[in-house]
């Protein structure tokens, strides 16, 4: 009755592959393969170990601390518990017995753990951040290597990702390989927004260990918004008090945000906040009603963006990033700045007033800036390095070289990123990757075929692409669909973030397409497995 | 940065209704609708009393049987832990204390339930079911009175949906009112297909429930088709055993099939079964290599639908209807008959052979009558009924007036039902409410404004409208994702089958939409609190 969905992939099968429509899953889960894909990979030949996950242990043979320990202890979980939700399963490949096949290299019980660096508890990732590794599986030689703690996290991801079930679901193998990996971004993030639905606590947890599964390295945390000031403040509390959709059972607090941070830090990933300003701050009002503007007149709005001519908004503005450089450990903020409406700023007889007195008449753009430079200096004075969304830079507001541009709009991004790097801002994309939008099935081909260097630009411009980040706004997800919604359609955006470029694909082509779906659907049953509910990307389909 | 979607809102609410964008959720929930609307509720006042949940109980006046006491059991622990997801609120509504409101009438600490007619534990829902009732909440009187178990189990439902939590979250309240409702139509279906992706069993009795919770009461479980064939079947074992996607972790056995019916019957609801043939049928060859169709040289397909020409075609088909008659109680068995392709047939020499002997060389549409008819006529001398999908109709199948169609083709529906009821056939349509095909939000809009009866016909013809079905073919969805994709957008279908007939509402007209949409998000939150993981509705919201 859907099968419009079938017999589409059916026709678009034709032109290269000889594709057979039979019963089962449409597209079959690859066996032992990397999502994201490594920059580089040797399978050396057929022959392979099995693994008893009982029996197995990581060996640490360089230097070690608490991070390298627990991440030792989680990994050796996840292999050991691998398919514990299908009891049936998980017995039977836990004593599995491997026959007479010539490949068989015997039973892998331990994988050599070199960390060659400095290993630092007090180190958190950061933008300079080194994710180089090596991950070595041959009959000679088993060791994950790297010169950083953080290298050593992705290459135990990329370890327990070469771990796959065998045909006859007895026994946990892994192929000899051997894998020389590191990121082509070094920018690679997820925004979640917990403004307009409040994401309960264990959620956002969870959404970050799963980014470790996806290679991502940076949480966007766009905590308020117009709906919901869920953040409490030290210096503030009255801003959720008021502001968040309930006082204690739907904030964050402090406690939290270190948990987070922490949380992540040991998963290599970075905690960038996002408190948007002077849009998209409506809630802020209810905990300082100065704050923001009233509108005079002006359909179905009371108060409009924060009121940029009052010195007591920047006496709170400023404390309140004083607070956030203090409670956030990463060398970037977010500072917003998007869809500004100008309507109640126009509506208001003292903002007009002021602007006359300032020589800005009428040009709202002006004042818009005035603003976000007063911010940007004093956030710049705090040894912070700050990002803005596109509009800040579109409009002509006046920026240092340093500020990061974030391109969002999707109507052309090319053109923007193009602007963007000639004025010489480093810049993050984020149009691609929109998660909220989403038609029947996985609709993931549209995030693998983006690419956030492919626009017209010079070596050095695209030099400049920090990276990218696939974004959930929280209008229509809550705890309830927020991980179906992201997984695994946010693990093709870290591909693109990951690895090499790659050609687009289409439905066309599926001789092309076939090997990215088949690992898709391998990660997408890897992140089941490990108790994510990440939803079918490409049709019928079954996972062990 | 999703802001077009609340832009898009902003402008929309301009025309009638005097909105004010502010934060907070953006469509606050009703307290105390029901959902579906009833088909009369008259409020009386604004006197309400309060429950104590854990000193109320169901005081049952009537005739009794185990049906209706673990329906009380059910509703009253529904009661109990209403909020027991945010321990704070549970515990505080436990201590309700009102203070000197003059509408307060008191603590309400039972109500009657009294069941006039016969209780009979033997007796399963049909498509004669009567599920009338009355719900009094006066000064006097407070009581549920049906004459049948099928209207006192959804009168509980009314009666529980009817408290809410007062604005300080201290006190469950119920207002006074007196509720007479029947459904619109004696066939509200959700169909789920466990073909594509095996669903679990434990998720399958949950929408049942949830089903309850909306007044569905017909579950059509589309159980096989290409992809795999769960169902163990007792004749032929070997169906599964082979054409499964495992065959004992992913199989629906004889015990399963009946504790759905069961578990389905004691909620009012059917357990409608199709077994959609002769298209839809390609894991049917694995346990049954004769069944179906060779295709020669036929691009991507090496097998077609079941072979109608073949003797042992009919007696394993008959067999298994037989085996279907004894195991499913209901008087409906559903036959599938859609998207049969062709070009396998037309690629057979012996079928083109037989063809020719039989008088309907290069006819495929008389060959497909050949075999339904075959089937029906079968089925028929077994005493069931028929439902087949549209196809068998617009192909030009005589059919028997009795047979049922099901609409389901979106292209035009209203042709089809004009058509299909001047032959004289009952209908039931589903081509409105495909919960597969989803935007980026709620997408519930277009589900409220189709209404089954709105074609070209005479009174006549729209008596001929049994009902309506929202479909859940899964293609897209898993354990993972079936539940935040069904509800609460499902519950919408549901409405538009039991309510009266409303005017299509818009988002140009808030004043008219606003209230639907305030008691959808309070079904939503109705639906979370009881553990469904429906997903927001209506953008930026909030339950408790």
């Amino acid at each position: 009755m859907i099968k419009l969905f079938c017999v589409y992939l059916l026709i678009s099968f034709s032109s290269t592959f000889e594709f057979i429509f039979k019963p089962g899953p449409l597209v079959p889960a690859s066996k032992g393969e990397i999502w994201p894909k490594p920059q580089q990979e040797d399978k050396l030949d057929e022959r392979f170990f099995s693994i008893l996950p009982t029996f197995f242990y990581f060996n640490s043979i360089g230097n070690r601390c608490n991070t390298l320990t627990e991440a030792l202890n989680r990994y050796r979980k996840l292999i050991i518990f691998n398919n514990r939700h299908i009891k049936e399963i998980y017995y039977k490949a836990r004593s599995c017995y491997e026959g007479g096949d010539s490949n068989f290299l015997g039973y892998l019980t331990s994988i050599e753990v070199d960390l060659t660096g400095v290993c630092n508890d007090e180190e958190y990732p950061s933008f300079e951040m080194k994710e180089e590794y090596v991950v070595n599986v041959t009959s000679t030689v088993q060791r994950i290597s790297s010169d950083t703690i953080w290298g050593i996290l992705r290459g135990l991801e990329t370890f327990s990702q070469l771990i796959y079930l065998s045909d006859d679901y007895s026994c946990h193998r892994i192929e000899t390989t051997v894998i020389h990996d590191y990121p082509r971004f070094a920018h690679r993030g997820l925004l979640l927004d917990t403004s307009r639905h409040y994401i309960p606590k264990k959620s956002i947890l969870k959404l970050i260990e799963t980014m470790s599964y996806n290679k991502f390295n940076v949480f966007h945390w766009h905590i308020t918004d117009d709906y919901s000031f869920p953040y409490v403040s030290k210096t503030f509390p009255q801003m959720s008090d008021k502001g968040a959709f309930h006082p204690t059972l739907m904030t964050y607090d402090q406690n939290f945000v270190n948990e987070v941070q922490e949380y992540a830090r040991k998963r290599g990933i970075r905690v960038l906040a996002e408190f948007d300003t002077p849009g998209h701050t409506l809630s802020w009002g209810l905990g300082n009603p100065d704050l923001l503007t009233a509108c005079h007149n002006v359909p179905q709005l009371e108060w409009g963006p924060i009121n940029p001519i009052k010195n007591t908004t920047y006496e709170f503005i400023f404390k309140l990033f004083e607070e956030i450089k203090s409670t956030y450990k990463d060398q970037y903020t977010h500072l917003g700045g998007d869809e500004v409406d100008f309507s109640c700023w126009k509506s208001n007889p003292e903002i007009n007033q002021w602007m006359a007195e300032n020589g800005i008449v009428g040009d709202y753009i002006a004042l818009q800036s005035y603003y976000i430079q007063k911010l940007i200096n004093y956030v710049d004075s705090l040894g912070l390095n700050s990002i803005v969304w596109e509009e800040v830079f579109t409009n002509g507001v006046t920026l240092p070289k340093s500020t990061v541009v974030n391109v969002w709009i999707s109507d052309d991004p090319k053109t923007t990123l193009k602007q963007v790097t000639e004025a010489g801002h480093p810049t993050i994309i984020s149009s691609y990757w929109y998660l909220d939008i989403l038609k029947t099935g996985g609709d993931w081909l549209k995030f693998y075929n983006a690419d956030p260097q492919d626009f017209d630009g010079t070596e050095e411009q695209k030099k400049l692409v920090l990276g990218g980040e696939a974004c959930m706004w929280s209008e229509v997800v809550n705890e309830y669909n927020l991980e179906s919604r992201v997984w695994p359609r946010a693990s093709v955006a870290a591909e693109r973030f990951w690895s090499p470029p790659d050609d687009p694909k289409t439905e066309q082509n599926m001789a092309e397409l076939w090997p990215v779906a088949s690992r898709l659907q391998e990660q997408t049953c890897r992140m089941n497995r490990r108790g994510v509910e990440a939803q079918p990307p490409s049709g019928p389909s079954v996972c062990f």
